[in-house]
């Protein structure tokens, strides 16, 4: 490959050197960390290590985090039947924002019938008075509430903590995906009156294939794990310890923390520049969630009647790496259920472009977005505009 | 840590070098493989060439291998009720062989109403009196059968290819743990008989927290994913692949397989010599499953009236590393469900101590288990009897 720009940084993060430099470290340790002997020891203390700079990242006690083998895991985990805090009734029932990820949509265990969406507003931001007039409804049911902290596609930042407060002031628990949000903004699990927090460490520069489950406190208990087997992660998911990846997520976990308000600001500043030059190039083109309170260094836009398809494959052969939206989709160019739920009509929907960025993010990289943008996107359009006259 | 035996094999291999090299250079691939601009396409290549490897050591085709965490996740995955071959009936009820790994003894997802034990053996080996017996009693109600190609504790190996025979005959399904035998003797899954194989990469000298499912076939249906939300591995596993951790997989698979018969040979050789030694040492001590076709790899061993925990911390302070059986109980010295199942005698089977070597094992090491054994082990054993007399 030539010189490339990446600014798809919301599907997957670059390596941090940190977590490379740990990671080809902890390859000469050769034990099982269930192992009683030395090496199995020293394995046991790179887990329990990552696990506190993970724990600190979230502000919760390293004993509640629960390792899995990414967001997925962790989402399929926290949505479970019958999960319960101390001796409080358990969760029979699961609400869910029309925009959460599909391993939120689809992922958990909880009977269709025993799930429900909470809509968005045209912003991108959860329906509040909808939620908090359900919430009334459903009287002392004890529902669990899922809600992410930062959509993945708009970047828009939910209102976790007010959400949070009418929940537990009905007897509910809330779940929170923050895998976008980690590493980005502040997520201390306390200040956003989460019960469960799932988060992923290749979204904060970390490998792909592990993540985290995290509890607000000991008191809080899932009935029955997705995996069962060994007593690994204090019986509550069991299988051998990945640990060069556990090692990889710690080290980026804490990387992350160390450098979290100098890497918003640095992405804040990129991100606002790029979106003052989209507005400049083309006041046409519409830059979902802009209203709203948003990630750094996310960026939704769209140009009315280009394809995201053909743009992005154009944009790819200019050396810009960008996406429709989502990345799980296998390759799939989709119709957003984000962008539908927020009411933007399908066929904007399906121009929508996603520019993401990093706190490595370069100026020539934004420019290299720009001009490729310029020279294909509007070329796209401006041929399609001159079609249609 | 000071000139140490490693000698816990079946706990965990060390990686290969084959395995270390791929990933560190896989960790400047930045690309999420769902993604489709290039940094996509070069990880989903990376994944792709190393489920062909994958593949190919197992006699499988790279489309039927669902990548997974690990094999407690492949297990967790394979035990589906409703799982079925084409148009075929669905498989409803689960038997399994008493000495199968926790992961299948407890983590499959049949009501435990639909689930039944299949006895072993003294000597380890599953009663196939017994199997087809009972298989002829459920008539042709398409049982799930589940049994391991070699046990992780005794290394005993079970007679998969005649048992895949009567349950097809009997119209049902064959889910084949071959997480300890795949690289340390042949695991083709068309010669096996299996209809599902589980292996794990770290078994075999590539990274923990990776495994796959294997399918023998394309009409093998699993309906209910463990992990819902993102279409990959074809929609029968979501989640952002473990890019890294599949690198070292494929790497040790092939190597893996590259050197099957050497490795074994070598095993076989050194095997017999540490066991030749100890019963020269102490003709009283018992090699469980010795009269069993077993793994070239691993010796199960007690010496009567020594308890394992006692021996372990003892050999570890001596430099050598081996284990009592299976590590995943989180260092617990539990009485070993398999030896049970043999019939041992309680006493007998808590001095259980498991040795376990590889390729690379040396003289030396042996050397090294043998001193410590007979200064330690014996030394106990010479001191219990005095009290005794």
């Amino acid at each position: 490959m030539g010189i490339r720009a990446y600014l798809d940084w919301n599907a997957t993060a670059p390596l941090r050197g940190e977590a490379r430099d740990a990671m080809a470290a902890a390859m000469d340790v050769v034990g099982n960390p269930s192992s009683v002997h030395a090496e199995g020891r020293a394995a046991r203390r790179l887990i329990e290590d990552a696990r506190e700079h993970v724990a600190a990242l979230v502000g919760a006690s390293p004993r509640n985090i629960i390792v899995t083998s990414g967001g997925t895991e962790a989402n399929v985990l926290a949505l479970t039947p019958g999960l319960h805090q101390g001796e409080s009734g358990a969760c029979e029932r699961l609400l869910m924002s029309t925009i959460e990820h599909p391993s939120v949509r689809s992922g958990g265990r909880f009977l269709v019938s025993a799930q429900e969406d909470i809509p968005v507003t045209g912003v991108g931001v959860v329906d509040t008075d909808r939620l908090t007039h359900r919430l009334a409804e459903l009287g002392g049911s004890r529902p669990l509430v899922s809600l992410m902290l930062a959509n993945n596609e708009t970047g828009v930042i939910q209102p976790v903590a007010a959400v949070a407060e009418a929940v537990h002031a009905h007897g509910g628990l809330v779940h929170v995906d923050a895998v976008q949000a980690a590493g980005k903004i502040a997520c201390d699990i306390n200040s956003l009156g989460a019960d469960l927090l799932t988060i992923s460490a290749h979204k904060l520069g970390g490998p792909k294939g592990v993540g985290a489950l995290i509890l607000a406190n000991e008191a809080l208990h899932i009935p029955d794990p997705v995996l069962k087997g060994g007593g690994q992660e204090s019986g509550r998911r069991a299988g051998t310890e990945n640990v060069l990846g556990i090692v990889g997520f710690g080290a980026s976990a804490q990387a992350a923390h160390d450098a979290l308000a100098d890497s918003a600001a640095r992405m804040t500043a990129a991100r606002d520049r790029l979106e003052a030059r989209v507005r400049e190039i083309a006041p046409e083109a519409v830059i979902f969630g802009a209203n709203a309170p948003r990630l750094p260094n996310t960026t939704l836009l769209a140009m009315p009647g280009i394809r995201a398809e053909t743009a992005l494959i154009a944009l790819d052969l200019e050396g810009v790496a960008v996406s429709s939206g989502s990345a799980c989709s296998s390759g799939k160019v989709a119709r957003s259920h984000v962008l539908a739920a927020m009411g933007v009509p399908p066929e904007l929907a399906l121009g929508a472009i996603r520019v993401s960025i990093g706190p490595i993010t370069t100026d020539d990289e934004i420019e290299m977005f720009l001009k490729a943008w310029t020279k294909r996107v509007m070329g796209l359009s401006r041929a399609k505009r001159g079609l249609a006259a």
